[in-house]
């Protein structure tokens, strides 16, 4: 069972929603299990009004974060968990089921500056590819073949209440990794390093420029695959910088 | 995880459901977690009919079996089960925690002709005391304390999620009660019993006439607590009847 203090550092993340009783029901759905963080990602503007001023809408509603982008509302994430099933889908992140995540909840919860994201898609399709490599993971939630997809209200509880109830007591792993290993770049940190790393793709003619944006998904996951904790992520930043600086001397000379 | 002969062994019986879209979501959820017995206790009309033929509605909406009574929904059930929070509620069965209910079920099924029923009240204020009487136990969906009160379709998908995925496997408790002591009597057999029990009750002037309702109530609990076997049963109906016959043979002689 998690403790309020570690809820407290998981954020649910609603990628362009667009039935305002959908959202409304994440919301009541976080308020049933004590999660108080809700970022919403390029919201149809009308119905999210119309969701935040339902009567009743719980506080955690009005205080929700508004943001233009997935990758500006999971910043200051080190884990970030996309949700859906995989129908019609072939992962390029690890795939985990939602009945075995606890243990990847309550060790991440273990460093002292972590933050989790738990993404939902929109009703229609869910999460894109796009927006699936800004995950670590996906989380799967095991449904029936012959009706997989979930109401977003009903999978965000399903999904909220697996991890309140079952996350954040000891993990029976008796292996622990050392803090190096396990502490891990924020979002936005990973985001900072992407972006150089194209830069310098491009300044070293790494490949035809209609190749930036195949690349930079690729990027995405990889580093995000590579786990990589704050000193690996500035050690890298510190590589690249200089390698840019040296290819932009020479291109200039 | 629970197979699908043993998912067809559960049903899921709603109490008084008022909102269409909640009886839709309910038979959503029933959908993604493999379930297909509903049973609709005294709907309201109008919205019964509008949530059936709604677009995209499950197939087993259209099924749906509807009753006037809760014990007419369970009849054929062996182990009734009641859902709800324990805010303003001094449960008469006993509780058990959603989270740990997979041993329970999972026994249950064990048993070749075990049947199980899920029961949820309607959505203003849940199942209520004369509806949990016909409760082998409550089950408990652990929310927090500041918004303990779940919405109908979100609360469906959370306990089905839980019992299909954690339900039906081998259970870990080594020991294994006896046939007998472990089959127990359907929901409409204890019925019957209760029913020849308060005959006799009146006829041998056990209680006032107007103790009548609180003593059926108190049966009814009670014989859900002894968990009878169906030859238990048995013995205490040709008992029971014994005595009202003689009873009644004194009486008109």
């Amino acid at each position: 069972m998690l403790t309020q203090a570690q809820r407290d550092r998981i954020s649910i993340v609603l990628v362009s929603p667009r039935n305002p009783l959908n959202i409304g029901a994440v919301a009541r759905a976080m308020a049933n299990f004590g999660f108080v963080d809700l970022a919403v990602v390029s919201a149809y503007e009308p119905h999210w009004r119309e969701a935040r001023s339902a009567v009743g809408a719980p506080e955690l509603l009005a205080k929700a974060r508004e943001t233009s982008t997935l990758a500006e509302a999971v910043r200051d994430c080190t884990l970030v968990l996309g949700t859906g099933t995989l129908t019609h889908r072939k992962p390029e992140q690890p795939v985990v089921c939602l009945d075995e995540i606890a243990q990847l909840v309550t060790r991440e919860l273990d460093q002292p500056s972590s933050r989790i994201s738990i993404i939902f898609g929109p009703e229609k399709h869910g999460l894109t590819r796009e927006d699936l490599s800004w995950c670590h993971h996906l989380v799967e939630i095991p449904t029936d073949a012959g009706q997989p997809s979930m109401n977003l209200g009903q999978a965000a509880a399903v999904c909220l209440y697996e991890i309140a109830i079952r996350s954040g007591d000891a993990t029976e792993n008796p292996y622990t990794p050392s803090p190096a290993a396990a502490s891990r770049a924020t979002s936005g940190n990973l985001d900072v390093l992407t972006g150089l790393i194209q830069q310098v793709m491009l300044a070293s003619n790494y490949s035809p420029g209609n190749m930036r944006a195949a690349n930079e998904h690729d990027l995405r996951l990889m580093l995000r695959r590579l786990n990589l904790n704050p000193a690996d992520q500035r050690r890298a930043l510190g590589l690249f910088r200089r390698i840019l600086r040296q290819l932009e001397d020479r291109r200039n000379s």
